[in-house]
């Protein structure tokens, strides 16, 4: 018997997550366990809340991770507000918009979408005119999408069910402190991320957030959610109660890897997070530009999820191939469409810095 | 800006999970983060899915842990199983069984019950009578009840459906690596467990494994699978297929922490482990009986979880607070009907060891 550990290469994440992760968030993975009810596993779950808080500039009461990927943030949101026979309108313009096709319309939701071109931003007018022809429980968006690099205009999106029924959900997996994400002010309403994209964090937890309306929404249910273990009315039981009612085993050694991860983020201060995306961006752009790949976004890049067109003659897979062999660096290939055709690259969390780039860029260099 | 890291107590962990962690687990989980289709990730989901299937003692092709507590676990056998409409029986002498009829109820299975007291080993026969009775799609139970310190009799309830159109579910959460679980010898179809119990790993993981039976049940759906994170066959694509197709990021440093934990049960040995768990039992049943402590259970106790009545005039509950403040030990108060009647004492991985089973006991005499 003996683990597979001495045989794993150290790489260097520059694919749009999961990045790297700092050192210190590592070692705080290895704390010494505790149980969930034990007082000071809430005193990390309390710091962890309002950490959350300010990270998503919301004062949601339901504001905690949900124990799962990225991917359990979208089923939590949907699970948790959809029933058979509801209304959804979906903006679809990458895999993880259809991604919520996909889970919602399984919950049993009428899902219409607003497909917009991948790679390039969306219609908000389309969008609008579509809202004016049904009543629509939810709209959702994905705000960055991995699979295109493109940001999608969340405030302005936000902007067209203010003060309606409708409730807005978004996806800021790939967002989430890497660009500016304002849960109250945008009129989210339910809000999922991930922790392994720009929270620079092990993947393992989806960050999320529930407004007033969501949770009265969760309360006006006819049927009981579908799904005991992302029940969000039971799961805010644990994170607020008084006493705290046990829910499910909190992932405790995950929760202190987000803890530290988001001391980090919010010790640096978000804005300057957010100037640190641009700029590393912009230096990869160049760097990248020089070696002759060019970017498959034109308008409204994502400073954290960028797409390169490599140049002539170039073989994205063989590249690729050859960066994590020869180098130990991973970065990802195009996705649907755009398979084979592109490189994608995370300038994400710790992954935005000059080291990392600079290093990728080298090895690229190296590689033609 | 600061961690709540230096306020935190290093507790040992006497409840019946999360258990104590080895040191070499807690150092796995600090191990550089890889993406989630790195050939080294790969490398590390391969090695951990043989030695599942060890532990499990299956050749299930499809035995993965699932990316959530057990609690996600659980959800996962009942969703991919149950339809709307789907007869299920479940056996009901705990806490844990309540929670199974709660989730198979919201996925819409009309359940029966063959209610058990708690703290009494579960009837065969009326199980059997029941079955009796109608035709079944799934028959459930919990094999180690967390709540009650009961280890049902899993093989026996196995032999009544086995080569039935019945399929066999079991809860293994606290019983997996402490005592003998044979999922092919006693003919379970959908199986889960829970990384923070007898594995000794920090929570967020549930390894999970179903049989050929349980894959067929799952293609012959006539509606697809109410929740996509815990779509079994697609995450099957994930952790079988050539080449591997995406499902949702890995959560490997959980995963890390998992394959250590595995490799120090699998070094020591199955068997070895089921006697230690046995040994140590005896040892904290004596040293807690000679303080007076009475075992609750009378008849087939659970060696991992031991529930004590404590003697006249001391209160559980402030024996628990003391223990916790005074001496940084945790156990765990009674559950339901239990609240403030009983301690329960794990004896769980790396705390069925004669340093913690002492350390608890002599801080018990001193709180007294």
């Amino acid at each position: 018997m003996t683990t597979v550990f001495g045989t794993l290469d150290h790489v260097l994440l520059m694919a749009p997550g999961p990045s790297p992760v700092a050192a210190n968030v590592l070692e705080a993975m290895s704390l010494p366990t505790l149980g969930h009810l034990d007082p000071d596993c809430i005193k990390v779950m309390d710091a962890l809340q309002e950490q959350l808080r300010a990270v998503c500039k919301t004062r949601n009461a339901v504001t905690f991770p949900i124990s799962g990927t990225g991917s359990a943030g979208m089923e939590a949101c949907f699970v948790n507000l959809v029933e058979h026979g509801d209304n959804v309108l979906i903006v679809n313009n990458g895999l993880f918009c259809s991604r919520m096709v996909e889970v919602a319309s399984r919950l049993g939701a009428l899902v219409d979408t607003v497909e917009c071109p991948w790679g390039a931003p969306i219609s908000v007018d389309a969008v609008k005119k579509q809202l004016a022809q049904k009543n629509y429980k939810i709209l959702a968006v994905v705000h960055a999408e991995t699979s295109t690099g493109v940001n999608n205009p969340v405030a302005e999106l936000g902007a067209l069910v203010k003060n309606s029924d409708t409730l807005f959900l978004v996806d800021s997996v790939a967002g989430l402190g890497g660009v500016d994400v304002r849960v109250d002010e945008w009129g989210i309403d339910a809000f999922y991320s991930g922790s392994q994209k720009c929270l620079s964090t092990p993947p393992g937890l989806a960050p999320a957030s529930f407004s007033e309306a969501a949770m009265e929404a969760m309360a006006r249910r006819k049927t009981k959610i579908p799904n005991w273990y992302l029940d969000v009315p039971l799961i805010r039981k644990y994170w607020e109660g008084t006493p705290r009612t046990y829910h499910h085993t909190a992932p405790i050694n995950m929760y202190y890897g987000l803890h530290q991860a988001l001391d980090n983020l919010l010790a640096e201060g978000l804005e300057t997070s957010f100037a640190r995306h641009q700029a590393m961006h912009e230096r990869l752009k160049q760097g990248m530009g020089k070696l002759g790949f060019k970017p498959y976004v034109t308008e409204g890049a994502a400073p954290q999820v960028n797409l390169f067109v490599p140049p002539e003659g170039v073989d994205a897979n063989a590249l690729r191939a050859s960066l994590r062999k020869d180098h130990k660096i991973e970065v990802a290939g195009g996705l649907g469409a755009l398979a084979g055709k592109v490189l994608r690259v995370g300038v994400m969390g710790e992954g935005a810095r000059e080291e990392p780039i600079d290093r990728l860029v080298a090895a690229v260099a190296a590689c033609l």
